[in-house]
């Protein structure tokens, strides 16, 4: 498979984008984070684990986006399709690039739309967002959510990458045998599977979570400890790898030397819930649509009450499946069904698909899971 | 090595804060990033990773700091010295935990001082902050610094963190023959030495960065190309991996089949410009003394001229090896020494290691580099 996207898919996306600015009367975006950024241009670098430097793109509303990033970006920006990149050299405390920023939104003109919903934020120093506002005579606001809105909708290519990571971490998943059982500290097979994830293909490892204990797990956000696997345990796994800046998001549960009737009942449940899930996913439904069909299998008051969400270049990004979600299901949509079951006194166990909202329905893109628990 | 710190280590830095909060009349923190809560908490996971849900510590002008955060991170900070955990199931799309924030803030009292400096940002919808002011009626301005200042100085146990990463990436380094060679693709070399850093011990590997080519690279930030390594190619690899929350960040140059002169000048005049940088290092000099040092031997017109910087919970931190940098160092801080060189048409050379600060001047704590050039 090819790396990146032609022209072609940053021009389509971008003039989306512009139809929802003209829509919104809107004369520039204003991009601050690695998703948005990477979506409009296809600047693609591990390099944004650094916080030292802001990067900022702009989005007119017509033409191609304008690039205002530090210099040390300039050689990669200038690798993808976009022409007009201006830099400086960051990091300069005086001016981190405000004023190089003004000139540029003062040029495409405003209102300046930025992304200011549920889940987002602004990735520059507030008081450099400040001083912008300061010189730079124009009205800031929001996006009305026009990046996100474009981003859930997803081409063929960019499912064709989700789908690939998604079959990379499936065939981690099937060697899990080789490097977890009874006696095994939770803390090896954490850094063993990230190794398998690599070996299958995966570019990097952003996402690992995971938990072990009799008929389930305290929690699913918790770093691994160097506790030993024991025998009775259930095993979970959760990853969000990369391949060619797609995530995929999905788990495999285990059953440490024997399964206990407790931990296959519940298993069983969660498939249910997610052929439940997937039976309610196509055009038209809604995000609380899914998750009735879910809760009503497996109820909601496990994880929080979000059975799943949406996925991309974020390992979660857009809609949620929660009973406030009304946003309507459109082909190209890319989401988890993510169930969970209390099984005991502070006790879970989660089991987690990815799916694509299809033109007469919805298709999995996670290899099939087991139907019953595999034992180690 | 155990993991996670003392009640008395996250004590000592919040009243370190807090006495920088009494010298700026603020009565309140709001931290709402993973470095800045992960100091004051001990809170670790790479759920971070998920850009969903905000999440929000308060740190008062005396006392421990406050959790205002999702449930689902209940359990986890549960774990943590934090005993005032407040929570909401989010994602709320109508209001996620901005009243119970300003409650919080209200009982608190302010003024409310936030990250707002260089490398800062505000981890938290920019529609959901105008509401928080909106319906708190506290003044919100910059932290002025505190928090970046007191990250900035570690402990005896941050720093014996920071090496164990070291140490474990120098045997990751030590092994790069096994992986790279003539032929072999460079994503192949990135992909192996993840797993490498990991078979040595590393919890994750959240960056790695490199390049190859005769006489050196174009940039140090582009992801991997299927490109095989040739003869006379010098292989960077430059990686921040993390052991229980603690980043290293140092790199190493190998030649692929032979050296050549230029490949083996550059290299030797790098490590004579880290010891250079190096040797200026001590209490009461400045980030820009060190800078002056390295740049009398390289040159800073390579790489932007940032010479190196802060390291600790985040890959890069703190403050910069520039001219314009006159932070003075204090023991206890760590730092990379980043000299970089050009060696041809539009490449460079770059070496790092990493110091810190001590009483009487500065300790390596990166494994020695070998003097030549290792030939693969």
């Amino acid at each position: 498979m090819t790396r990146g996207f032609p022209p072609a898919e940053f021009e389509a996306r971008v003039i989306r984008i512009q139809q929802g600015m003209a829509r919104n009367g809107l004369g520039a975006l204003l991009l601050t984070c690695e998703a948005d950024i990477r979506y409009v241009t296809g600047f693609l670098t591990r390099f944004w684990e650094s916080p030292t430097r802001p990067w900022f793109v702009v989005v007119p509303a017509e033409g191609a986006p304008i690039a205002v990033i530090p210099s040390i970006g300039a050689a990669l920006m200038g690798t993808t399709w976009i022409r007009d990149i201006r830099t400086w050299p960051a990091p300069v405390p005086e001016d981190d690039g405000i004023a190089l920023l003004a000139e540029t939104l003062c040029e495409v003109g405003g209102p300046v739309g930025m992304p200011s919903h549920l889940e987002s934020h602004l990735r520059m120093p507030l008081a450099h967002f400040d001083r912008l506002r300061q010189i730079c005579d124009l009205r800031f606001g929001p996006d009305h959510g026009i990046v996100a809105r474009a981003r859930a909708i997803k081409s063929a290519a960019e499912v064709s990458r989700i789908e690939r990571i998604c079959a990379t971490a499936g065939r981690a998943f099937d060697r899990v045998g080789e490097i977890a059982g009874q006696g095994v500290p939770l803390s090896h097979v954490f850094r063993d599977f990230q190794c398998l994830l690599l070996q299958e293909g995966a570019d990097w490892v952003p996402y690992l979570a995971g938990g072990a204990g009799p008929d389930g797990y305290a929690d699913v956000i918790s770093p691994a400890t160097d506790k030993a696997l024991d025998g009775g345990d259930v095993l979970m796994l959760d990853t969000g790898a990369v391949f060619d800046g797609y995530f995929c998001d999905f788990d495999r549960n285990f059953a440490i030397g024997h399964v206990t009737r407790g931990g296959q009942s519940a298993h069983a449940r969660l498939l249910d819930a997610v052929r439940a899930g997937h039976d309610a996913a196509r055009p038209g439904a809604r995000a609380c649509d899914l998750w009735r069909a879910m809760a009503q299998v497996v109820g909601s008051d496990a994880q929080d009450g979000r059975l799943g969400h949406g996925l991309g270049t974020q390992l979660t990004e857009g809609l949620s499946l929660i009973a406030a979600d009304e946003t309507v299901l459109i082909p190209g949509m890319v989401l988890t069904l993510e169930p969970a079951v209390k099984t005991g006194q502070g006790r879970i166990m989660v089991h987690e698909e990815v799916i694509v909202i299809t033109t007469d329905g919805a298709r999995q893109i996670t290899p099939e899971a087991p139907a019953q628990i595999p034992v180690l």
